[in-house]
C-alpha cells in the first residue's frame, strides 16, 4: 500500500491552487495552468435547494435561470450572447448545497467576464413578464427531465422516503405545484438573502497567476460591499433512521423492471477521517463497472440482470448517499434480484474485500483524479465544490493520499456501518400491468425473512 | 334512508350554538347547557405543529407547556394550582393544526378563568431557567410516549413516509435532536407570531347564555388589541403521490408482529361534499369493532389475527388519513395478514358494502354524536376544532344530516378513490430477531403480484 502510494501519489499531489480572501469576505481559489491561453471562471454561492424557504421548492434553480436576465448594464437575455460573441461558453448549475455560474473564455476576456459576473451578483433586474416566461421554462424542464422519465420519478420518490426531515428529500428542480407559484418576489428575496460576495467563492483555473486574479478580483468583486444580512444555512437535520423503507413505482413507460437502493451515509464534509474515502472505494468495488462484485454476480454469473451499477455520492454538506441499481433480465423477478444483491452485500460485510480489489479500486480512482486534473473545468469544479461545502484546499489536494491509506479493514468497517437497512430505501420500478382499465396500483406483498 | 334520517336526525340536530366575533377579531362560540352549574371554557389557537419554522419541530407543543409558567399576575407554575383551588380542572392540547387550552369550572368562576386565559394570551413571561427545566420535561415526555413505545415509533416513521412534503410528516412532539435545541427565543417568537385574539377562538359550553359570555369576553379578551402581524399559515402541500411505500421496524420490545397501513385522504376541510362522511362510514364498516369486515375475516373466520382495527381521521386542515392495523396471531406471517386485508379491501372496492352495514354504521355514528353531545367538554371540543379548521358552526350541526344522506354508492366511490396504494404507506412492526449480536436489520424481500 505504502509502496503504491509512493509511486502514484507524489506525481499528482503537487499543490497547485492558491487561495485568499477579499476584504469583503469573498473567497478566491486560483489554479494556474499555462498550457493554453484560456481560463475557466466560476462563481460558487454557498446556497442551494436545501436552503429554500418552506413551500418554495425550486426557487434556487429558478433564480439560477433568472440570473441570465438583465442588469443595468446587460440587456435582457444578453449575458450568454455576450460571452458567446467573445468566443466563450457559459453555463450554470444548481444543487442541494451549491449554485455555480461558469464561463470558459480566452484569458484576455477574463476581466470582462468578472465584471459581468460581479454585476449580476447584486444588480439583477427582473420584470414580472420575464419571471412568468421563465417559469414556463422550468416547468417544461421538470416535465421533460422528471415527469417523462420513470427512473427520475422513482429517484424523486426514493429521496422523499430516504430523508425523514432533511430538505435533501425535496427535489432540486422543485415540486411542480410549488414551482407554478414561484414569484418575482420569491426570487428577489432569495437573491438578496444569499447572493453576496461574503457568501461566494471565486475559482479561476487556467492561464493566469494568483496575483493577476487577485488584482482583477479586487477591481471587480472587491467593489461590492459585504452583506451582513446573509444568513447561515438553516436546515433541519435527520432524526435517527430506524426503519427500512421501500416503495414501488408502476409506470407503463418503464422498460425492464429495475431494482434501486439508497442508503444514507456520511459525506466528505461530515465523515470521520478516512470514512468517506473508504465508502468511495467500497462502492467502486461493489458496483462500478464490469469487474464489480454486483456485475460479476448478477450479469456474468447468474445472468439475472441486464446491467447493474452504483456509487457513493459524498459531496453533500450534511450527508452522503450510497446507491445501487440493477435492471432485471427478461422474466426475472425483482425479488430474485434483491435477494442476490443482499447476498453480495452480506458477503462483503462478513468477509470484506480482497487486497487485489482494493488496489485496483485505488488505482482507478487515482487515475481518474489525474485525468480530471488535466481538465481546467473539472479542476475548478473540484476546488469550488469542496470549498463551498467547507473543505480546505489542502484537503482537496491531500485526497489521493487519503485514498491510498485506506485498508481492507476500513472497507469492511464502512460496509458494516453504512450498508444498514434501517438507513435505506429500496425502490422497485415495474412496468405497469395492463389488467383492465383500473388505475389502481397494487403493492407487492412482502415476505419476512425472520 | 330518508325515513331513517327523519327518525333520528331531528332529535339531535337542534341548533344549540351561537357564534359572534369580538371587535379585535376573536371568534366566540357559546353552547348553553343549563343542567348543572358548571362551564367548560376553551381557547383554541389556529396554530399547531404543522406551522412550525424549519428545524424547530416541537416548538408548538413546547410553548403549550410554557404557557403554564408565569405572567405579571400569575406566579410561576400557579396557573393550574389556582384553577384547582377554585375547584376546577385544566389542561391543554397541541395538534398539527390547533392548540387549545381548557378548563372546567363552576360557572361563577368563569370570569376569573377568562381573565387568566386572556392574560397569558399576551403577557407570558419566560426565564431561561424555566425554559431549560421544561425542555427536560418534554424530552422525557418524548422518551416515555414515543421512544419507549415501538408502535408509536412505527407511527412516527410511517407518517414521515406518508407525507413527501407536508409538515404532517413531522411528529407533533418534535424530533428529539431539534427539541433539545429549542430556546426561550424560539418559544417567544412562535408565541408572538401566533397567539393573539385575532388568531383565537373562544368556546364556552355549559351553564351560560350567549349574552353573558359576550359581556365577559368583551371585558377580558376584548381588551387585547388585534395583532396585525399574525401571519396566515404557510405550509408546503403534497405533490402527487405516485409510489406505494412500505417500511419495516424491528424492535425487541414489540409483542406479536403487527401490520399497519395509512392512506392519504381528504379531510372534512378539503373533501368534496359528502366525501368525508362517506370515508367515516366506510372505515366504520371496514375496521371498527367486532362486526367490522376486517375483524370478522381476520379474527373470527380465518383466526390469523389477534385483533384488528382502523379509522378515518378527517379533522386535519390540509388532509385526512385512513388507517388500518392488525396484530398477527402467533406464528402467522405478516405477508399472510397483508394478503387477506388487501383481499377485504379489494372486495369492498369491487362490490361495495350492503345497505344493512351502512345503516348500522350510520346508527352507530349518530348514537355517538348524541352521546358526545351530552358532554360539555366533547361538545366544546367539537365546535372549537371544527371552527379552528375553517368549518362553519352550521356545518358542525348539519353533520348528522350529511351522514344520513350517504349512500352505498358514495361508499363504494370513496373506497375506489381513496384506498389507493399509491397514496399509502404500509408498516410492519416485527419483534427483533436475536440472531447473533448483529445490530443489522434485514429488509423483507417483496414479491410482486404482477
Amino acid at each position: 500500500m505504502l509502496a503504491f502510494a509512493e509511486t502514484i501519489v507524489p506525481a499528482i499531489a503537487e499543490n497547485r491552487a492558491s487561495e485568499f480572501t477579499l476584504s469583503n469576505g469573498m473567497d478566491v481559489v486560483v489554479i494556474p495552468d499555462h498550457r493554453a491561453p484560456v481560463v475557466t471562471h466560476m462563481v460558487w454561492y454557498r446556497v442551494g435547494a436545501a436552503d429554500e424557504p418552506k413551500g418554495k421548492s425550486g426557487i434556487a434553480h429558478f433564480l439560477e435561470h433568472l440570473m441570465f436576465k438583465s442588469t443595468d448594464k446587460i440587456a435582457i437575455g444578453e449575458f450568454s450572447k455576450i460571452i458567446s460573441r467573445l468566443g466563450g461558453q457559459d453555463n450554470a448549475f444548481t444543487g442541494q448545497d451549491v449554485t455555480s455560474y461558469h464561463q470558459r473564455i480566452a484569458k484576455e476576456q477574463l476581466r470582462t467576464v468578472m465584471d459581468m459576473e460581479a454585476d449580476r451578483m447584486v444588480n439583477l433586474r427582473l420584470t414580472k413578464d420575464e419571471v412568468a416566461t421563465e417559469r414556463q421554462v422550468i416547468l417544461e424542464e421538470r416535465r421533460s427531465r422528471i415527469d417523462n422519465n420513470p427512473t427520475a420519478l422513482l429517484d424523486e420518490q426514493m429521496n422523499a422516503a430516504l430523508y425523514l426531515s432533511h430538505p435533501y428529500g425535496i427535489p432540486v428542480i422543485g415540486w411542480e405545484h410549488e414551482m407554478a407559484k414561484l414569484s418575482r418576489e420569491d426570487a428577489l428575496h432569495f437573491y438578496k438573502r444569499y447572493y453576496a460576495p461574503n457568501n461566494a467563492i471565486l475559482v479561476v483555473s487556467g492561464d493566469v497567476t494568483a496575483d493577476e486574479v487577485k488584482r482583477l478580483a479586487e477591481e471587480t468583486y472587491g467593489k461590492i460591499p459585504a452583506n451582513p444580512e446573509v444568513d447561515g444555512r438553516e436546515r433541519p437535520q435527520e432524526p435517527p433512521q430506524i426503519a427500512a423503507r421501500r416503495l414501488t413505482l408502476e409506470d407503463a413507460r418503464a422498460g425492464n423492471a429495475s431494482f434501486h437502493r439508497y442508503y444514507l451515509a456520511p459525506s466528505y464534509a461530515t465523515a470521520k477521517p478516512g470514512e468517506a474515502e473508504a465508502l468511495d472505494l467500497l462502492m467502486k468495488i461493489v458496483a462500478d463497472g464490469a469487474t464489480s462484485r454486483l456485475y460479476k454476480k448478477l450479469v456474468v454469473d447468474d445472468k439475472i440482470a441486464a446491467t447493474t451499477g452504483g456509487d457513493f455520492s459524498g459531496w453533500g454538506l450534511d450527508s452522503g448517499t450510497i446507491s445501487l441499481y440493477a435492471v432485471a433480465a427478461p422474466n426475472v423477478g425483482l425479488d430474485k434480484i434483491e435477494t442476490v444483491i443482499d447476498g453480495v452485500l452480506s458477503d462483503i460485510r462478513a468477509n470484506g474485500v480482497t487486497k487485489g480489489e482494493l488496489d485496483r479500486a485505488k488505482k482507478s480512482f487515482l487515475a481518474d483524479f489525474v485525468y480530471e486534473s488535466d481538465n481546467q473545468a473539472s479542476l475548478a469544479r473540484r476546488y469550488g465544490w469542496s470549498v463551498a461545502i467547507g473543505r480546505k484546499v489542502s484537503e482537496v489536494e491531500d485526497w489521493p493520499n487519503h485514498i491510498a491509506n485506506v485498508t481492507t479493514d476500513d472497507i469492511k468497517k464502512a460496509a458494516n456501518n453504512y450498508l444498514d437497512a434501517r438507513q435505506s430505501v429500496t425502490g422497485w420500478l415495474v412496468p405497469k400491468s395492463n389488467e383492465g382499465s383500473s388505475e389502481r396500483v397494487e403493492q407487492p406483498v412482502a415476505h419476512s425473512r425472520s
